[in-house]
């Protein structure tokens, strides 16, 4: 196992060693600007002594949001300026336009240099973005056993866990002692800075037991490990999509898990600290999704920003034109009585507000997995009876102010009507439009908003000016 | 230092024993049906055995998942049934609603034998949410050390860091050397089933230092404490607001964090697994709160989710009226041609696509603080460029369209002009709205949209009707 002894995981909390928070950050958690201002200047002057003053020591994370709020060239600037003194895991901080962009203006072999110090995860997160010719190069510039282990995380499919995974981790035969054990990790000077669990492999490396390190350190030297390890429950298949991995973390509130291979050989091992990103993102996806923009970065060009808006938009459009052409149906009864004209958006624009009510908490039930078939009844009926509800209360809201403004009671009757029916409408397209979306496999935060607006939007014009139409007797 | 030995922090690796995965869940990640109707049967029958049988050896979250999915009636059988085998740690697994009828169900006697078998995190997750006399007669049950401990967690206000954290560890003295701290958890019997760091304390228990367990793995017997301990880098005031400390968690991968009072005193742990849940909260909250719901339940009743959805449906309904009057300016115009009404909400309703995209955009970067006041003069750039490319765009797209419906070259000129003018002023209220809310100390999640399509609806409606009217000349 001797090889392995350089390879063992790193947890985070032992190179934690930034300036105080204070130093840089201000209350409300920004840059201080007067900090920025010293980069700045250090970089105009071309004064790399000051520089490295100022941000030498920063945390990774640190250096991460200094660099993406400096300009596109100071951020070149200080990356040159820094050298071999510059910290390659800041690149995992940072967003992927920023990334790219430095990435690009650095020649292969600074590249590999800067990777070669990294945690294999955090190099593959780098690398994964760049084209195959440049990841090649690069990997080809690497050591034989720091080139062969990203290339194995590499190989699995994105957002895999073998390619959050890390590849270096510790892992014993199960005859050792405890007494063994220790000394093996007391006397290997190349131990890495941190780690919480040992893994326990024959000598195929397939995965046998696992043993938190707290469990070594209350056992008797004389012990062996095969005694004391424990089962993995829940060894994470390579292959296993990274937010399910994640959904296996939440659930049972893992630290880390062991990672395996199809043979059910240890690969690597998944930490929390990977886990945690993929959650946010996770849930920023469904926010991004529903408000209509994709994977959108806050460093995006205007033109990538642009492009990426106009499908949605252009979904929108579609819809918009099919209600615009509702309304066109009942274009005599609205010449008629124009205050049908001022009161339609107000039917329409409650029904979509009510709709995306109900549509948000469907959204967000099905990706915490709250809801399910089995629920979906009892939920279906809750949301209708609280649609007809709201829609009594509405209704007779605006029917109340939307009398007294057109002194016309069968104005109010007519508009509460339609209010009633387009809320209790939005209630169930809330529902089921993204329980339907996600039965058949699509992603219910991307699609839904388009179809319960459209319905709400139909559905309110229809009811009110074709209530209208049917009582004034326009023809 | 003896009297903390049974209050180590317990991490969650080693407790995890639960039914394979695959038993209780279908590969959807929802309960398997036919698992949910042996319960039910199981309880139906009044069968404990098999009900045991069933839920015995489930994961705290699996059978939350079980809580959640059966029946008010089911639930109280099934806790009632299992006695003194129920595992209140499932209490903390499922939504309030839940819980609270869970627990006032059951005597105060019963709660206190549930809770003492607790961590202290999960107690006070548990008992926060009752009211003061119960909890203060819940507190009075409890053994004295048991009592103390909960209420020093509950004595910090709702949601710091206080009221998370465990107030379990293992402290030792700086003066101790490696092999008197192994051999002490060697020797313990009360040690808890897993930790990962071991604090370091004087005698009136003021954080000196912290040690990984993997620090005194590999450090020689005769060395001391005080010569191989770190810097806490970031102990976390328990006044802190748990969204910050969870920004800290994140900023920095931490896996754990000391708690210290005014003093400087050692109180508490706080781990990334409770981390974990408040950034997940963090998300789903501006998720639900730009959807216009505030922290519903799946699980709340139809009154208290139809009372919680009026507010924001109110001030939606406000900001119709006013955008109402707004068409009612025109009606003169709209009566003349009635191609207007058809097509105005067109204007409207793409403005306030448009707006929301940036306002998700604008309210995602402030939540995750990639948006500051040193970078938004580049971003409102960006974002009002993108407004007017697309507004471009979309404004030759609708002209086009609407030009040939209506045959009128007037009115695809008329609505060219107001889409290009609502979909600047969506992109720039979409990022200043936000900000502005932001700078006052108001959640932009919340009062965003409202704002935003206000802002696209009035001057979309303003736009097109008052250009047509100027070029119509209607008076």
């Amino acid at each position: 196992m001797e090889d392995n002894a350089d390879k063992t995981s790193e947890a985070r909390n032992a190179d934690a060693q930034p300036v105080s928070d204070d130093d840089v950050y201000t209350e409300d958690g920004d840059l201080r600007s007067d900090f920025v201002e010293r980069v700045t200047t250090a970089l105009e002057q071309g004064d790399r002594d000051s520089l490295t003053d100022e941000v030498g020591e920063l945390h990774e994370s640190e250096l991460g949001d200094l660099l993406e709020s400096l300009d596109s060239d100071e951020r070149g600037q200080l990356v040159t300026m820094l050298g071999s003194d510059f910290d390659f895991s800041a690149l995992t901080e940072v967003d992927e336009a920023v990334r790219l962009e430095i990435i690009d203006a650095m020649p292969n072999e600074r590249i590999a240099e800067g990777l070669a110090d990294l945690d294999s995860d955090d190099a593959v997160y780098i690398l994964e973005d760049l084209d195959q010719e440049d990841q090649d190069d690069i990997l080809a510039k690497l050591p034989f056993t720091e080139r062969i282990r990203l290339r194995r995380a590499l190989d699995y499919p994105e957002d895999t866990a073998g390619r959050r995974m890390q590849t270096e981790f510790v892992a014993v035969p199960p005859f050792w002692t405890v007494g063994q054990t220790i000394d093996y990790m007391r006397e290997d000077e190349d131990l890495p800075e941190s780690f919480s669990q040992i893994f326990v492999v024959d000598p195929t490396f397939k995965l046998m037991g696992v043993i938190d390190l707290d469990r070594i350190l209350r056992t008797k030297r004389k012990v062996k490990i095969e005694d004391i390890m424990r089962d993995t429950n829940y060894p994470i298949a390579a292959e296993m999509d990274q937010e399910e991995a994640a959904q296996l973390f939440e659930q049972y509130d893992l630290l880390s898990a062991a990672v395996v291979d199809k043979n059910g050989r240890l690969v690597g091992v998944l930490t929390i600290d990977d886990v945690v990103d993929v959650i946010q993102e996770e849930a920023e996806e469904d926010l991004m999704r529903m408000g209509g923009v994709g994977d959108e970065e806050l460093s995006d060009s205007v033109r990538a920003t642009s492009r990426s808006r106009v499908p949605w938009l252009l979904a929108n459009l579609f819809t918009a034109f099919m209600a615009a052409s509702v309304i066109s149906l009942f274009e005599a009864t609205i010449q008629e009585i124009v205050a049908l004209a001022v009161l339609m958006p107000i039917v329409a624009g409650m029904g979509g507000n009510a709709g995306s009510q109900t549509m948000t908490v469907t959204v967000r039930a099905l990706a915490t997995r709250n809801l399910s078939f089995r629920n979906a009844p009892r939920i279906i009926r809750r949301e209708c009876l609280v649609g007809l509800i709201n829609g009594l209360i509405f209704g007779l809201l605006i029917a109340t102010v939307a009398g007294f403004w057109f002194q016309s009671a069968e104005i109010a009757g007519i508009i509460a009507a339609a209010m009633l029916i387009n809320m209790f409408v939005a209630a169930l397209a809330g529902i089921v439009v993204p329980l339907i979306l996600d039965r058949f496999g699509a992603d219910p935060a991307v699609g839904s908003a388009v179809f319960v607006t459209t319905t709400t939007d139909i559905i309110g014009f229809f009811a009110f000016l074709g209530i209208a139409t049917w009582w004034f007797g326009v023809s």
